[in-house]
């Protein structure tokens, strides 16, 4: 391709609500275009990179999966049947739904379990045809509430889903571990950075669930591992052990009056005390929706008073116990507004675990029911400080069982780095971000179960198919290697997923020795099967130059003043290394790597001018 | 591929709503699988022949356009912006819509004019930049009124679609040519008989355009055709010189009485005269969408007894008046209903070109305007019959500008097969009926005119983008390919976007000498490349024989008793041509031809085995 012939767009500045380097870099180098709301256009460059990285994903599956492509609309009867619709169309509320011309109700797929159960248990009847694993790579919906950090966090855009269905969990698990292997080897042959982790496994359910991050400082998400490599996990999901406390300094159960201490920092410089000495008792609300409406649940969590509420765990303690109450979907869990009490009633600050009935329901009889929590750590806590549920006093000497009722004890705590292995203590967590840009999951039967999906054993009863789900998030990690690798100058794209591999640059187009040079290098790189670029843009060479490294096409020739000694100049764009080579010898250099097809299904690795 | 591990499943039944053979095929051989109304799930074998599809169109238009990929979700401003959002949503309502969370509307994006507009309008900005040709491949959607015929007609479809700007009409002139070679060679390289065909422009808008055809019975379009090959034109466009009229045998303006007959065949019968000598008044109700509401604009239509009306010429000739009555869009339509008419006041089946305004307008003043049209061949008539504004009576002998006062002449005729061609009355008009599988548009600056994308030209002057689109409905063709090329026994697929080349059929798999024959040969083919597919299945050899039919593999290869002799049977699926083949010769025979790619990225002609 010549630059000059096609759309080719750079600009100095990039938009301002480009928040990363990688959407930065891929708006200045006009990769994308941004064209609303969480929605993006991906112009040839860009294209170019999703449809190698698509080849790249096709052939590590390559007789793992089958391809198929599912309608991207979904009729809501499927979601009725599955028992997610009101989640995703209520509480969170990330599907797009629309009617049709007859008054129907569709979902635009943020995720395809549904159609896949429904095609499994119309097209598979029998132990004898299982396993079937089937993925696509296509468009993908969810009405973020906050779109932001470029083709991370979208409206709409291209995943690749698979979906699995086995006779019998042991299958399902060997090929969980499959497809775990498809994922690190696609990773590693990407050249980035990245860790596999335990992960929660959010609203799409399952026991078992694995993610896989590319590790970049501008990541959502947390990664917490430890250094011998035996243990990564999503901090919303990590467990550990807390650092050990010192021995409380105080033996007997004593209040203390202490006006303005209503942090743990403060009542512990009042009181002598580290904040591990301490439980700190704070009051949630959670909402249920049930049939019919909604229902308010409190919800006291006791834990120490060094340690933090992970939400995500508290979120699953709390679904965990909605049988209690009805039963029902959790919609919302947050911290409660103090608003909802007289003043003075509610003693914020100095709440003690045996807060009063009364007080926690706000008014007598109001609610059913409410939990009361504490945190493993906290149910360890021995003589502990705590509020004296009484505005400006503490306890200290507190102790479960003989001073407060010791509740349901649950693991709510949020890891953190500096913790230890819950069972090699010699191990330290260390912390790491990350941009998730894969996800498997064990779905058991839950799916099949709640849509009647079954196959005839081999014992001939009728059993519910064994389920796996695997995601990769194909434009996200398009944007997660950007933000991995690109530098100041630019982006810096892997070979195997590059644009072109090739750039070359002609420092004067009206050269006519240096034009020919690079017409006929042009044409040998084509003929012997390399994406190459040629600018050819009558722009000074220092433009060019900026542009070429912006671009992060990992190779550039410079045909310039070196043809006076019938020589070109190569760049590796990643290591910035230059090399001088014979102009006769450069295309024999820059050709017949594995890596250097034309097509993009045949992108392979790229090892050609080894990095310094 | 091995049949027995993958989702291979056939049907004997075809589902009791699949119309035509195509979708009939596709769907007893595991194909498609319908998930709802005119939605489709592609399944493995299916899959592949849509990437082998997708890669043969990205092969014929490298070097012509860059492939891009726009959002579906479009932005509704973008749609106010060229002034087609109340036709999409209201009028047709062929497009789907949704509120999202903040309460903006999004559109499903139909087309993408507006995007590729939007894109060019922000990246290009100067003649030098320009032509810029572009196209994506993915999904489209429509809310159809009625989804039918498979993948012909469905409310999610695969698309090739492309847009191009230029810096004059007469480069974009140019590239619609190249373009339409494009077409051409793709449709000739799938091996279909096709036909390229002027086009009515619809909705789209601009001047000129041009369909590409897959001629096959079940087709929803009429194409008439010269036989020399010079003229071709979908029905709802064609123009023509209808068959001169006989002489009228009348030469008086006399009234007759003639009760009963209220058609054109029993008036006929009575008169003695031949419907070439009548002219017939139709009145139609016009809708058109106004600021503020509808309006209603009765219609009478004069068109010579023998001809019917092209409701498309129809619809544009009423359209293109819209501005006789304060502008807006035609909404509907249609022929009026009489319940609209007291008793005895509307002398239907005995109109005469001149039934009063009174009659017309229904009641005195109650619409401000309405439009008498005559057809081009009616205002040709001489001495004509015609109704007499009265019931049972018909005038003979009457002539224009002598009894009546002559609308608007316009042309609104159906061509029809006999007619001749309009400039050469030697060639006369032949009907087909075809599968709309290709349009390619010159738009002109209307697009870019509404909404304000300028270019920089020579002179200095901001001159608004020329532009051209181009579509290939990708889902569509392949069912039409699977329409023209199918047989009885099932698929037939050409080649070049067959799932698999070759099957191997193991007639026993008990056997063990033709089981390591058919390993053998399956590890050769596919280290040389072939995409083969090797039924292993235990079934019965008749089962299995008549699965490789319907799939429609271009090659069976059938390992049975033949191996005595060291031979297996090679049958080409396309002629039923059975040739015997040494073992050791098969594999040489079946590789090595362009066609026989293992990527379908690599896919090409396949001339193997010549067709007998």
């Amino acid at each position: 391709m010549r630059v000059s012939q096609g759309l080719f767009v750079t600009w100095r500045e990039a938009p301002s609500d480009a928040e990363t380097r990688g959407i930065v870099m891929l708006s200045r180098a006009g990769f994308v275009r941004k064209l609303g709301s969480g929605l993006y256009a991906n112009l040839p460059l860009m294209q170019r990179v999703l449809l190698r990285l698509e080849a790249v994903i096709r052939q590590e599956l390559s007789g793992v999966a089958q391809e198929v492509s599912f309608p991207i609309l979904q009729p809501e009867s499927l979601w009725r049947e599955s028992g997610r619709w009101e989640a995703y169309t209520r509480a969170e509320g990330i599907m797009f739904t629309m009617q049709d011309r007859a008054g129907r109700q569709l979902a635009l797929g943020p995720t395809h379990e549904e159609v896949a159960v429904a095609v499994m248990r119309d097209m598979v009847q029998s132990y004898r045809d299982l396993p079937v694993s089937m993925y696509q790579i296509g468009r993908k919906f969810r009405d973020e509430l906050r779109p932001r950090f470029g083709l991370l966090r979208t409206r709409e855009f291209t995943m690749k889903d698979g979906y699995s269905f086995h006779a019998s969990p042991e299958d399902l698990r060997a090929h969980f571990e499959v497809m775990s292997g498809v994922y690190a080897r696609l990773l590693t042959r990407l050249g980035v950075r990245w860790r596999a982790v335990e992960a929660d496994s959010g609203n799409i359910g399952g026991a078992d669930s694995r993610e896989f991050m590319v590790l970049t400082d501008v990541g959502e998400d947390e990664v917490l591992y430890s250094a011998d490599g035996r243990y990564a996990a999503n901090a919303e999901r990590a467990v550990s052990r807390p650092a050990e406390a010192t021995p409380s300094p105080f033996h007997t159960f004593t209040r203390h009056h202490t006006p303005g201490t209503a942090t743990v920092a403060t009542a512990c410089a009042v009181l002598g005390c580290e904040p591990a000495h301490m439980v700190k008792n704070v009051l949630y609300d959670a909402v249920f929706s049930q049939e019919g409406g909604t229902l308010l649940v409190p919800v006291l969590v006791s834990l120490r008073g060094d340690h933090a509420v992970n939400p995500v765990k508290l979120w699953n303690a709390v679904q965990a116990r909605a049988e209690r109450f009805g039963g029902g979907t959790l919609i919302s869990l947050e911290v409660a507004q103090t608003g909802a009490w007289a003043e003075g009633e509610l003693p914020l600050g100095y709440i003690a675990p045996d807060l009063p009935d009364r007080v926690i329901a706000r008014r007598e009889g109001l609610y059913p029911a409410f939990l009361r929590l504490c945190d493993e750590a906290a149910a360890e806590a021995r003589n502990f400080t705590t509020g004296a549920n009484e505005a400006d006093w503490h306890v200290t000497g507190a102790n479960w069982g003989e001073h407060y009722q010791l509740p349901d004890v649950v693991e709510v705590r949020q890891a953190r780095a500096g913790d230890v292995l819950l069972h090699d203590p010699s191990q330290v967590l260390h912390s790491a971000r990350g941009i998730e840009v894969g996800h498997v999951f064990q779905l058991g039967t839950k799916y099949a179960q709640a849509m009647n999906a079954r196959f005839t054993a081999a014992d001939g009863t009728a059993q519910p198919f064994h389920m796996g789900c695997y995601g990769i998030g194909v434009t996200r990690l398009a944007q997660a290697i950007a933000e991995q690798l690109s530098d100041e100058r630019g982006l810096v794209w892997p070979a195997v997923i590059a644009p072109y591999q090739v750039i070359l640059t002609v420092v004067d187009v009206q050269d006519e020795r240096q034009m020919q040079a690079a017409e006929s290098l042009y044409a040998q790189l084509r003929a012997a099967g390399v994406d190459v670029l040629l600018d050819d843009r009558p722009e000074r060479a220092g433009v060019k130059f900026a542009d070429a490294e912006l671009t992060g096409i990992p190779y550039r020739v410079t045909l310039g003043r070196a043809l006076d000694q019938g020589e070109v100049e190569v760049k590796v764009r990643r290591t910035g290394e230059v090399r001088r080579l014979a102009l006769a010898e450069v295309a024999a250099a820059l050709q017949g790597e594995p890596g250097w097809a034309t097509s993009p299904a045949g992108a392979g690795r790229a090892t050609l001018l080894p990095h310094a």
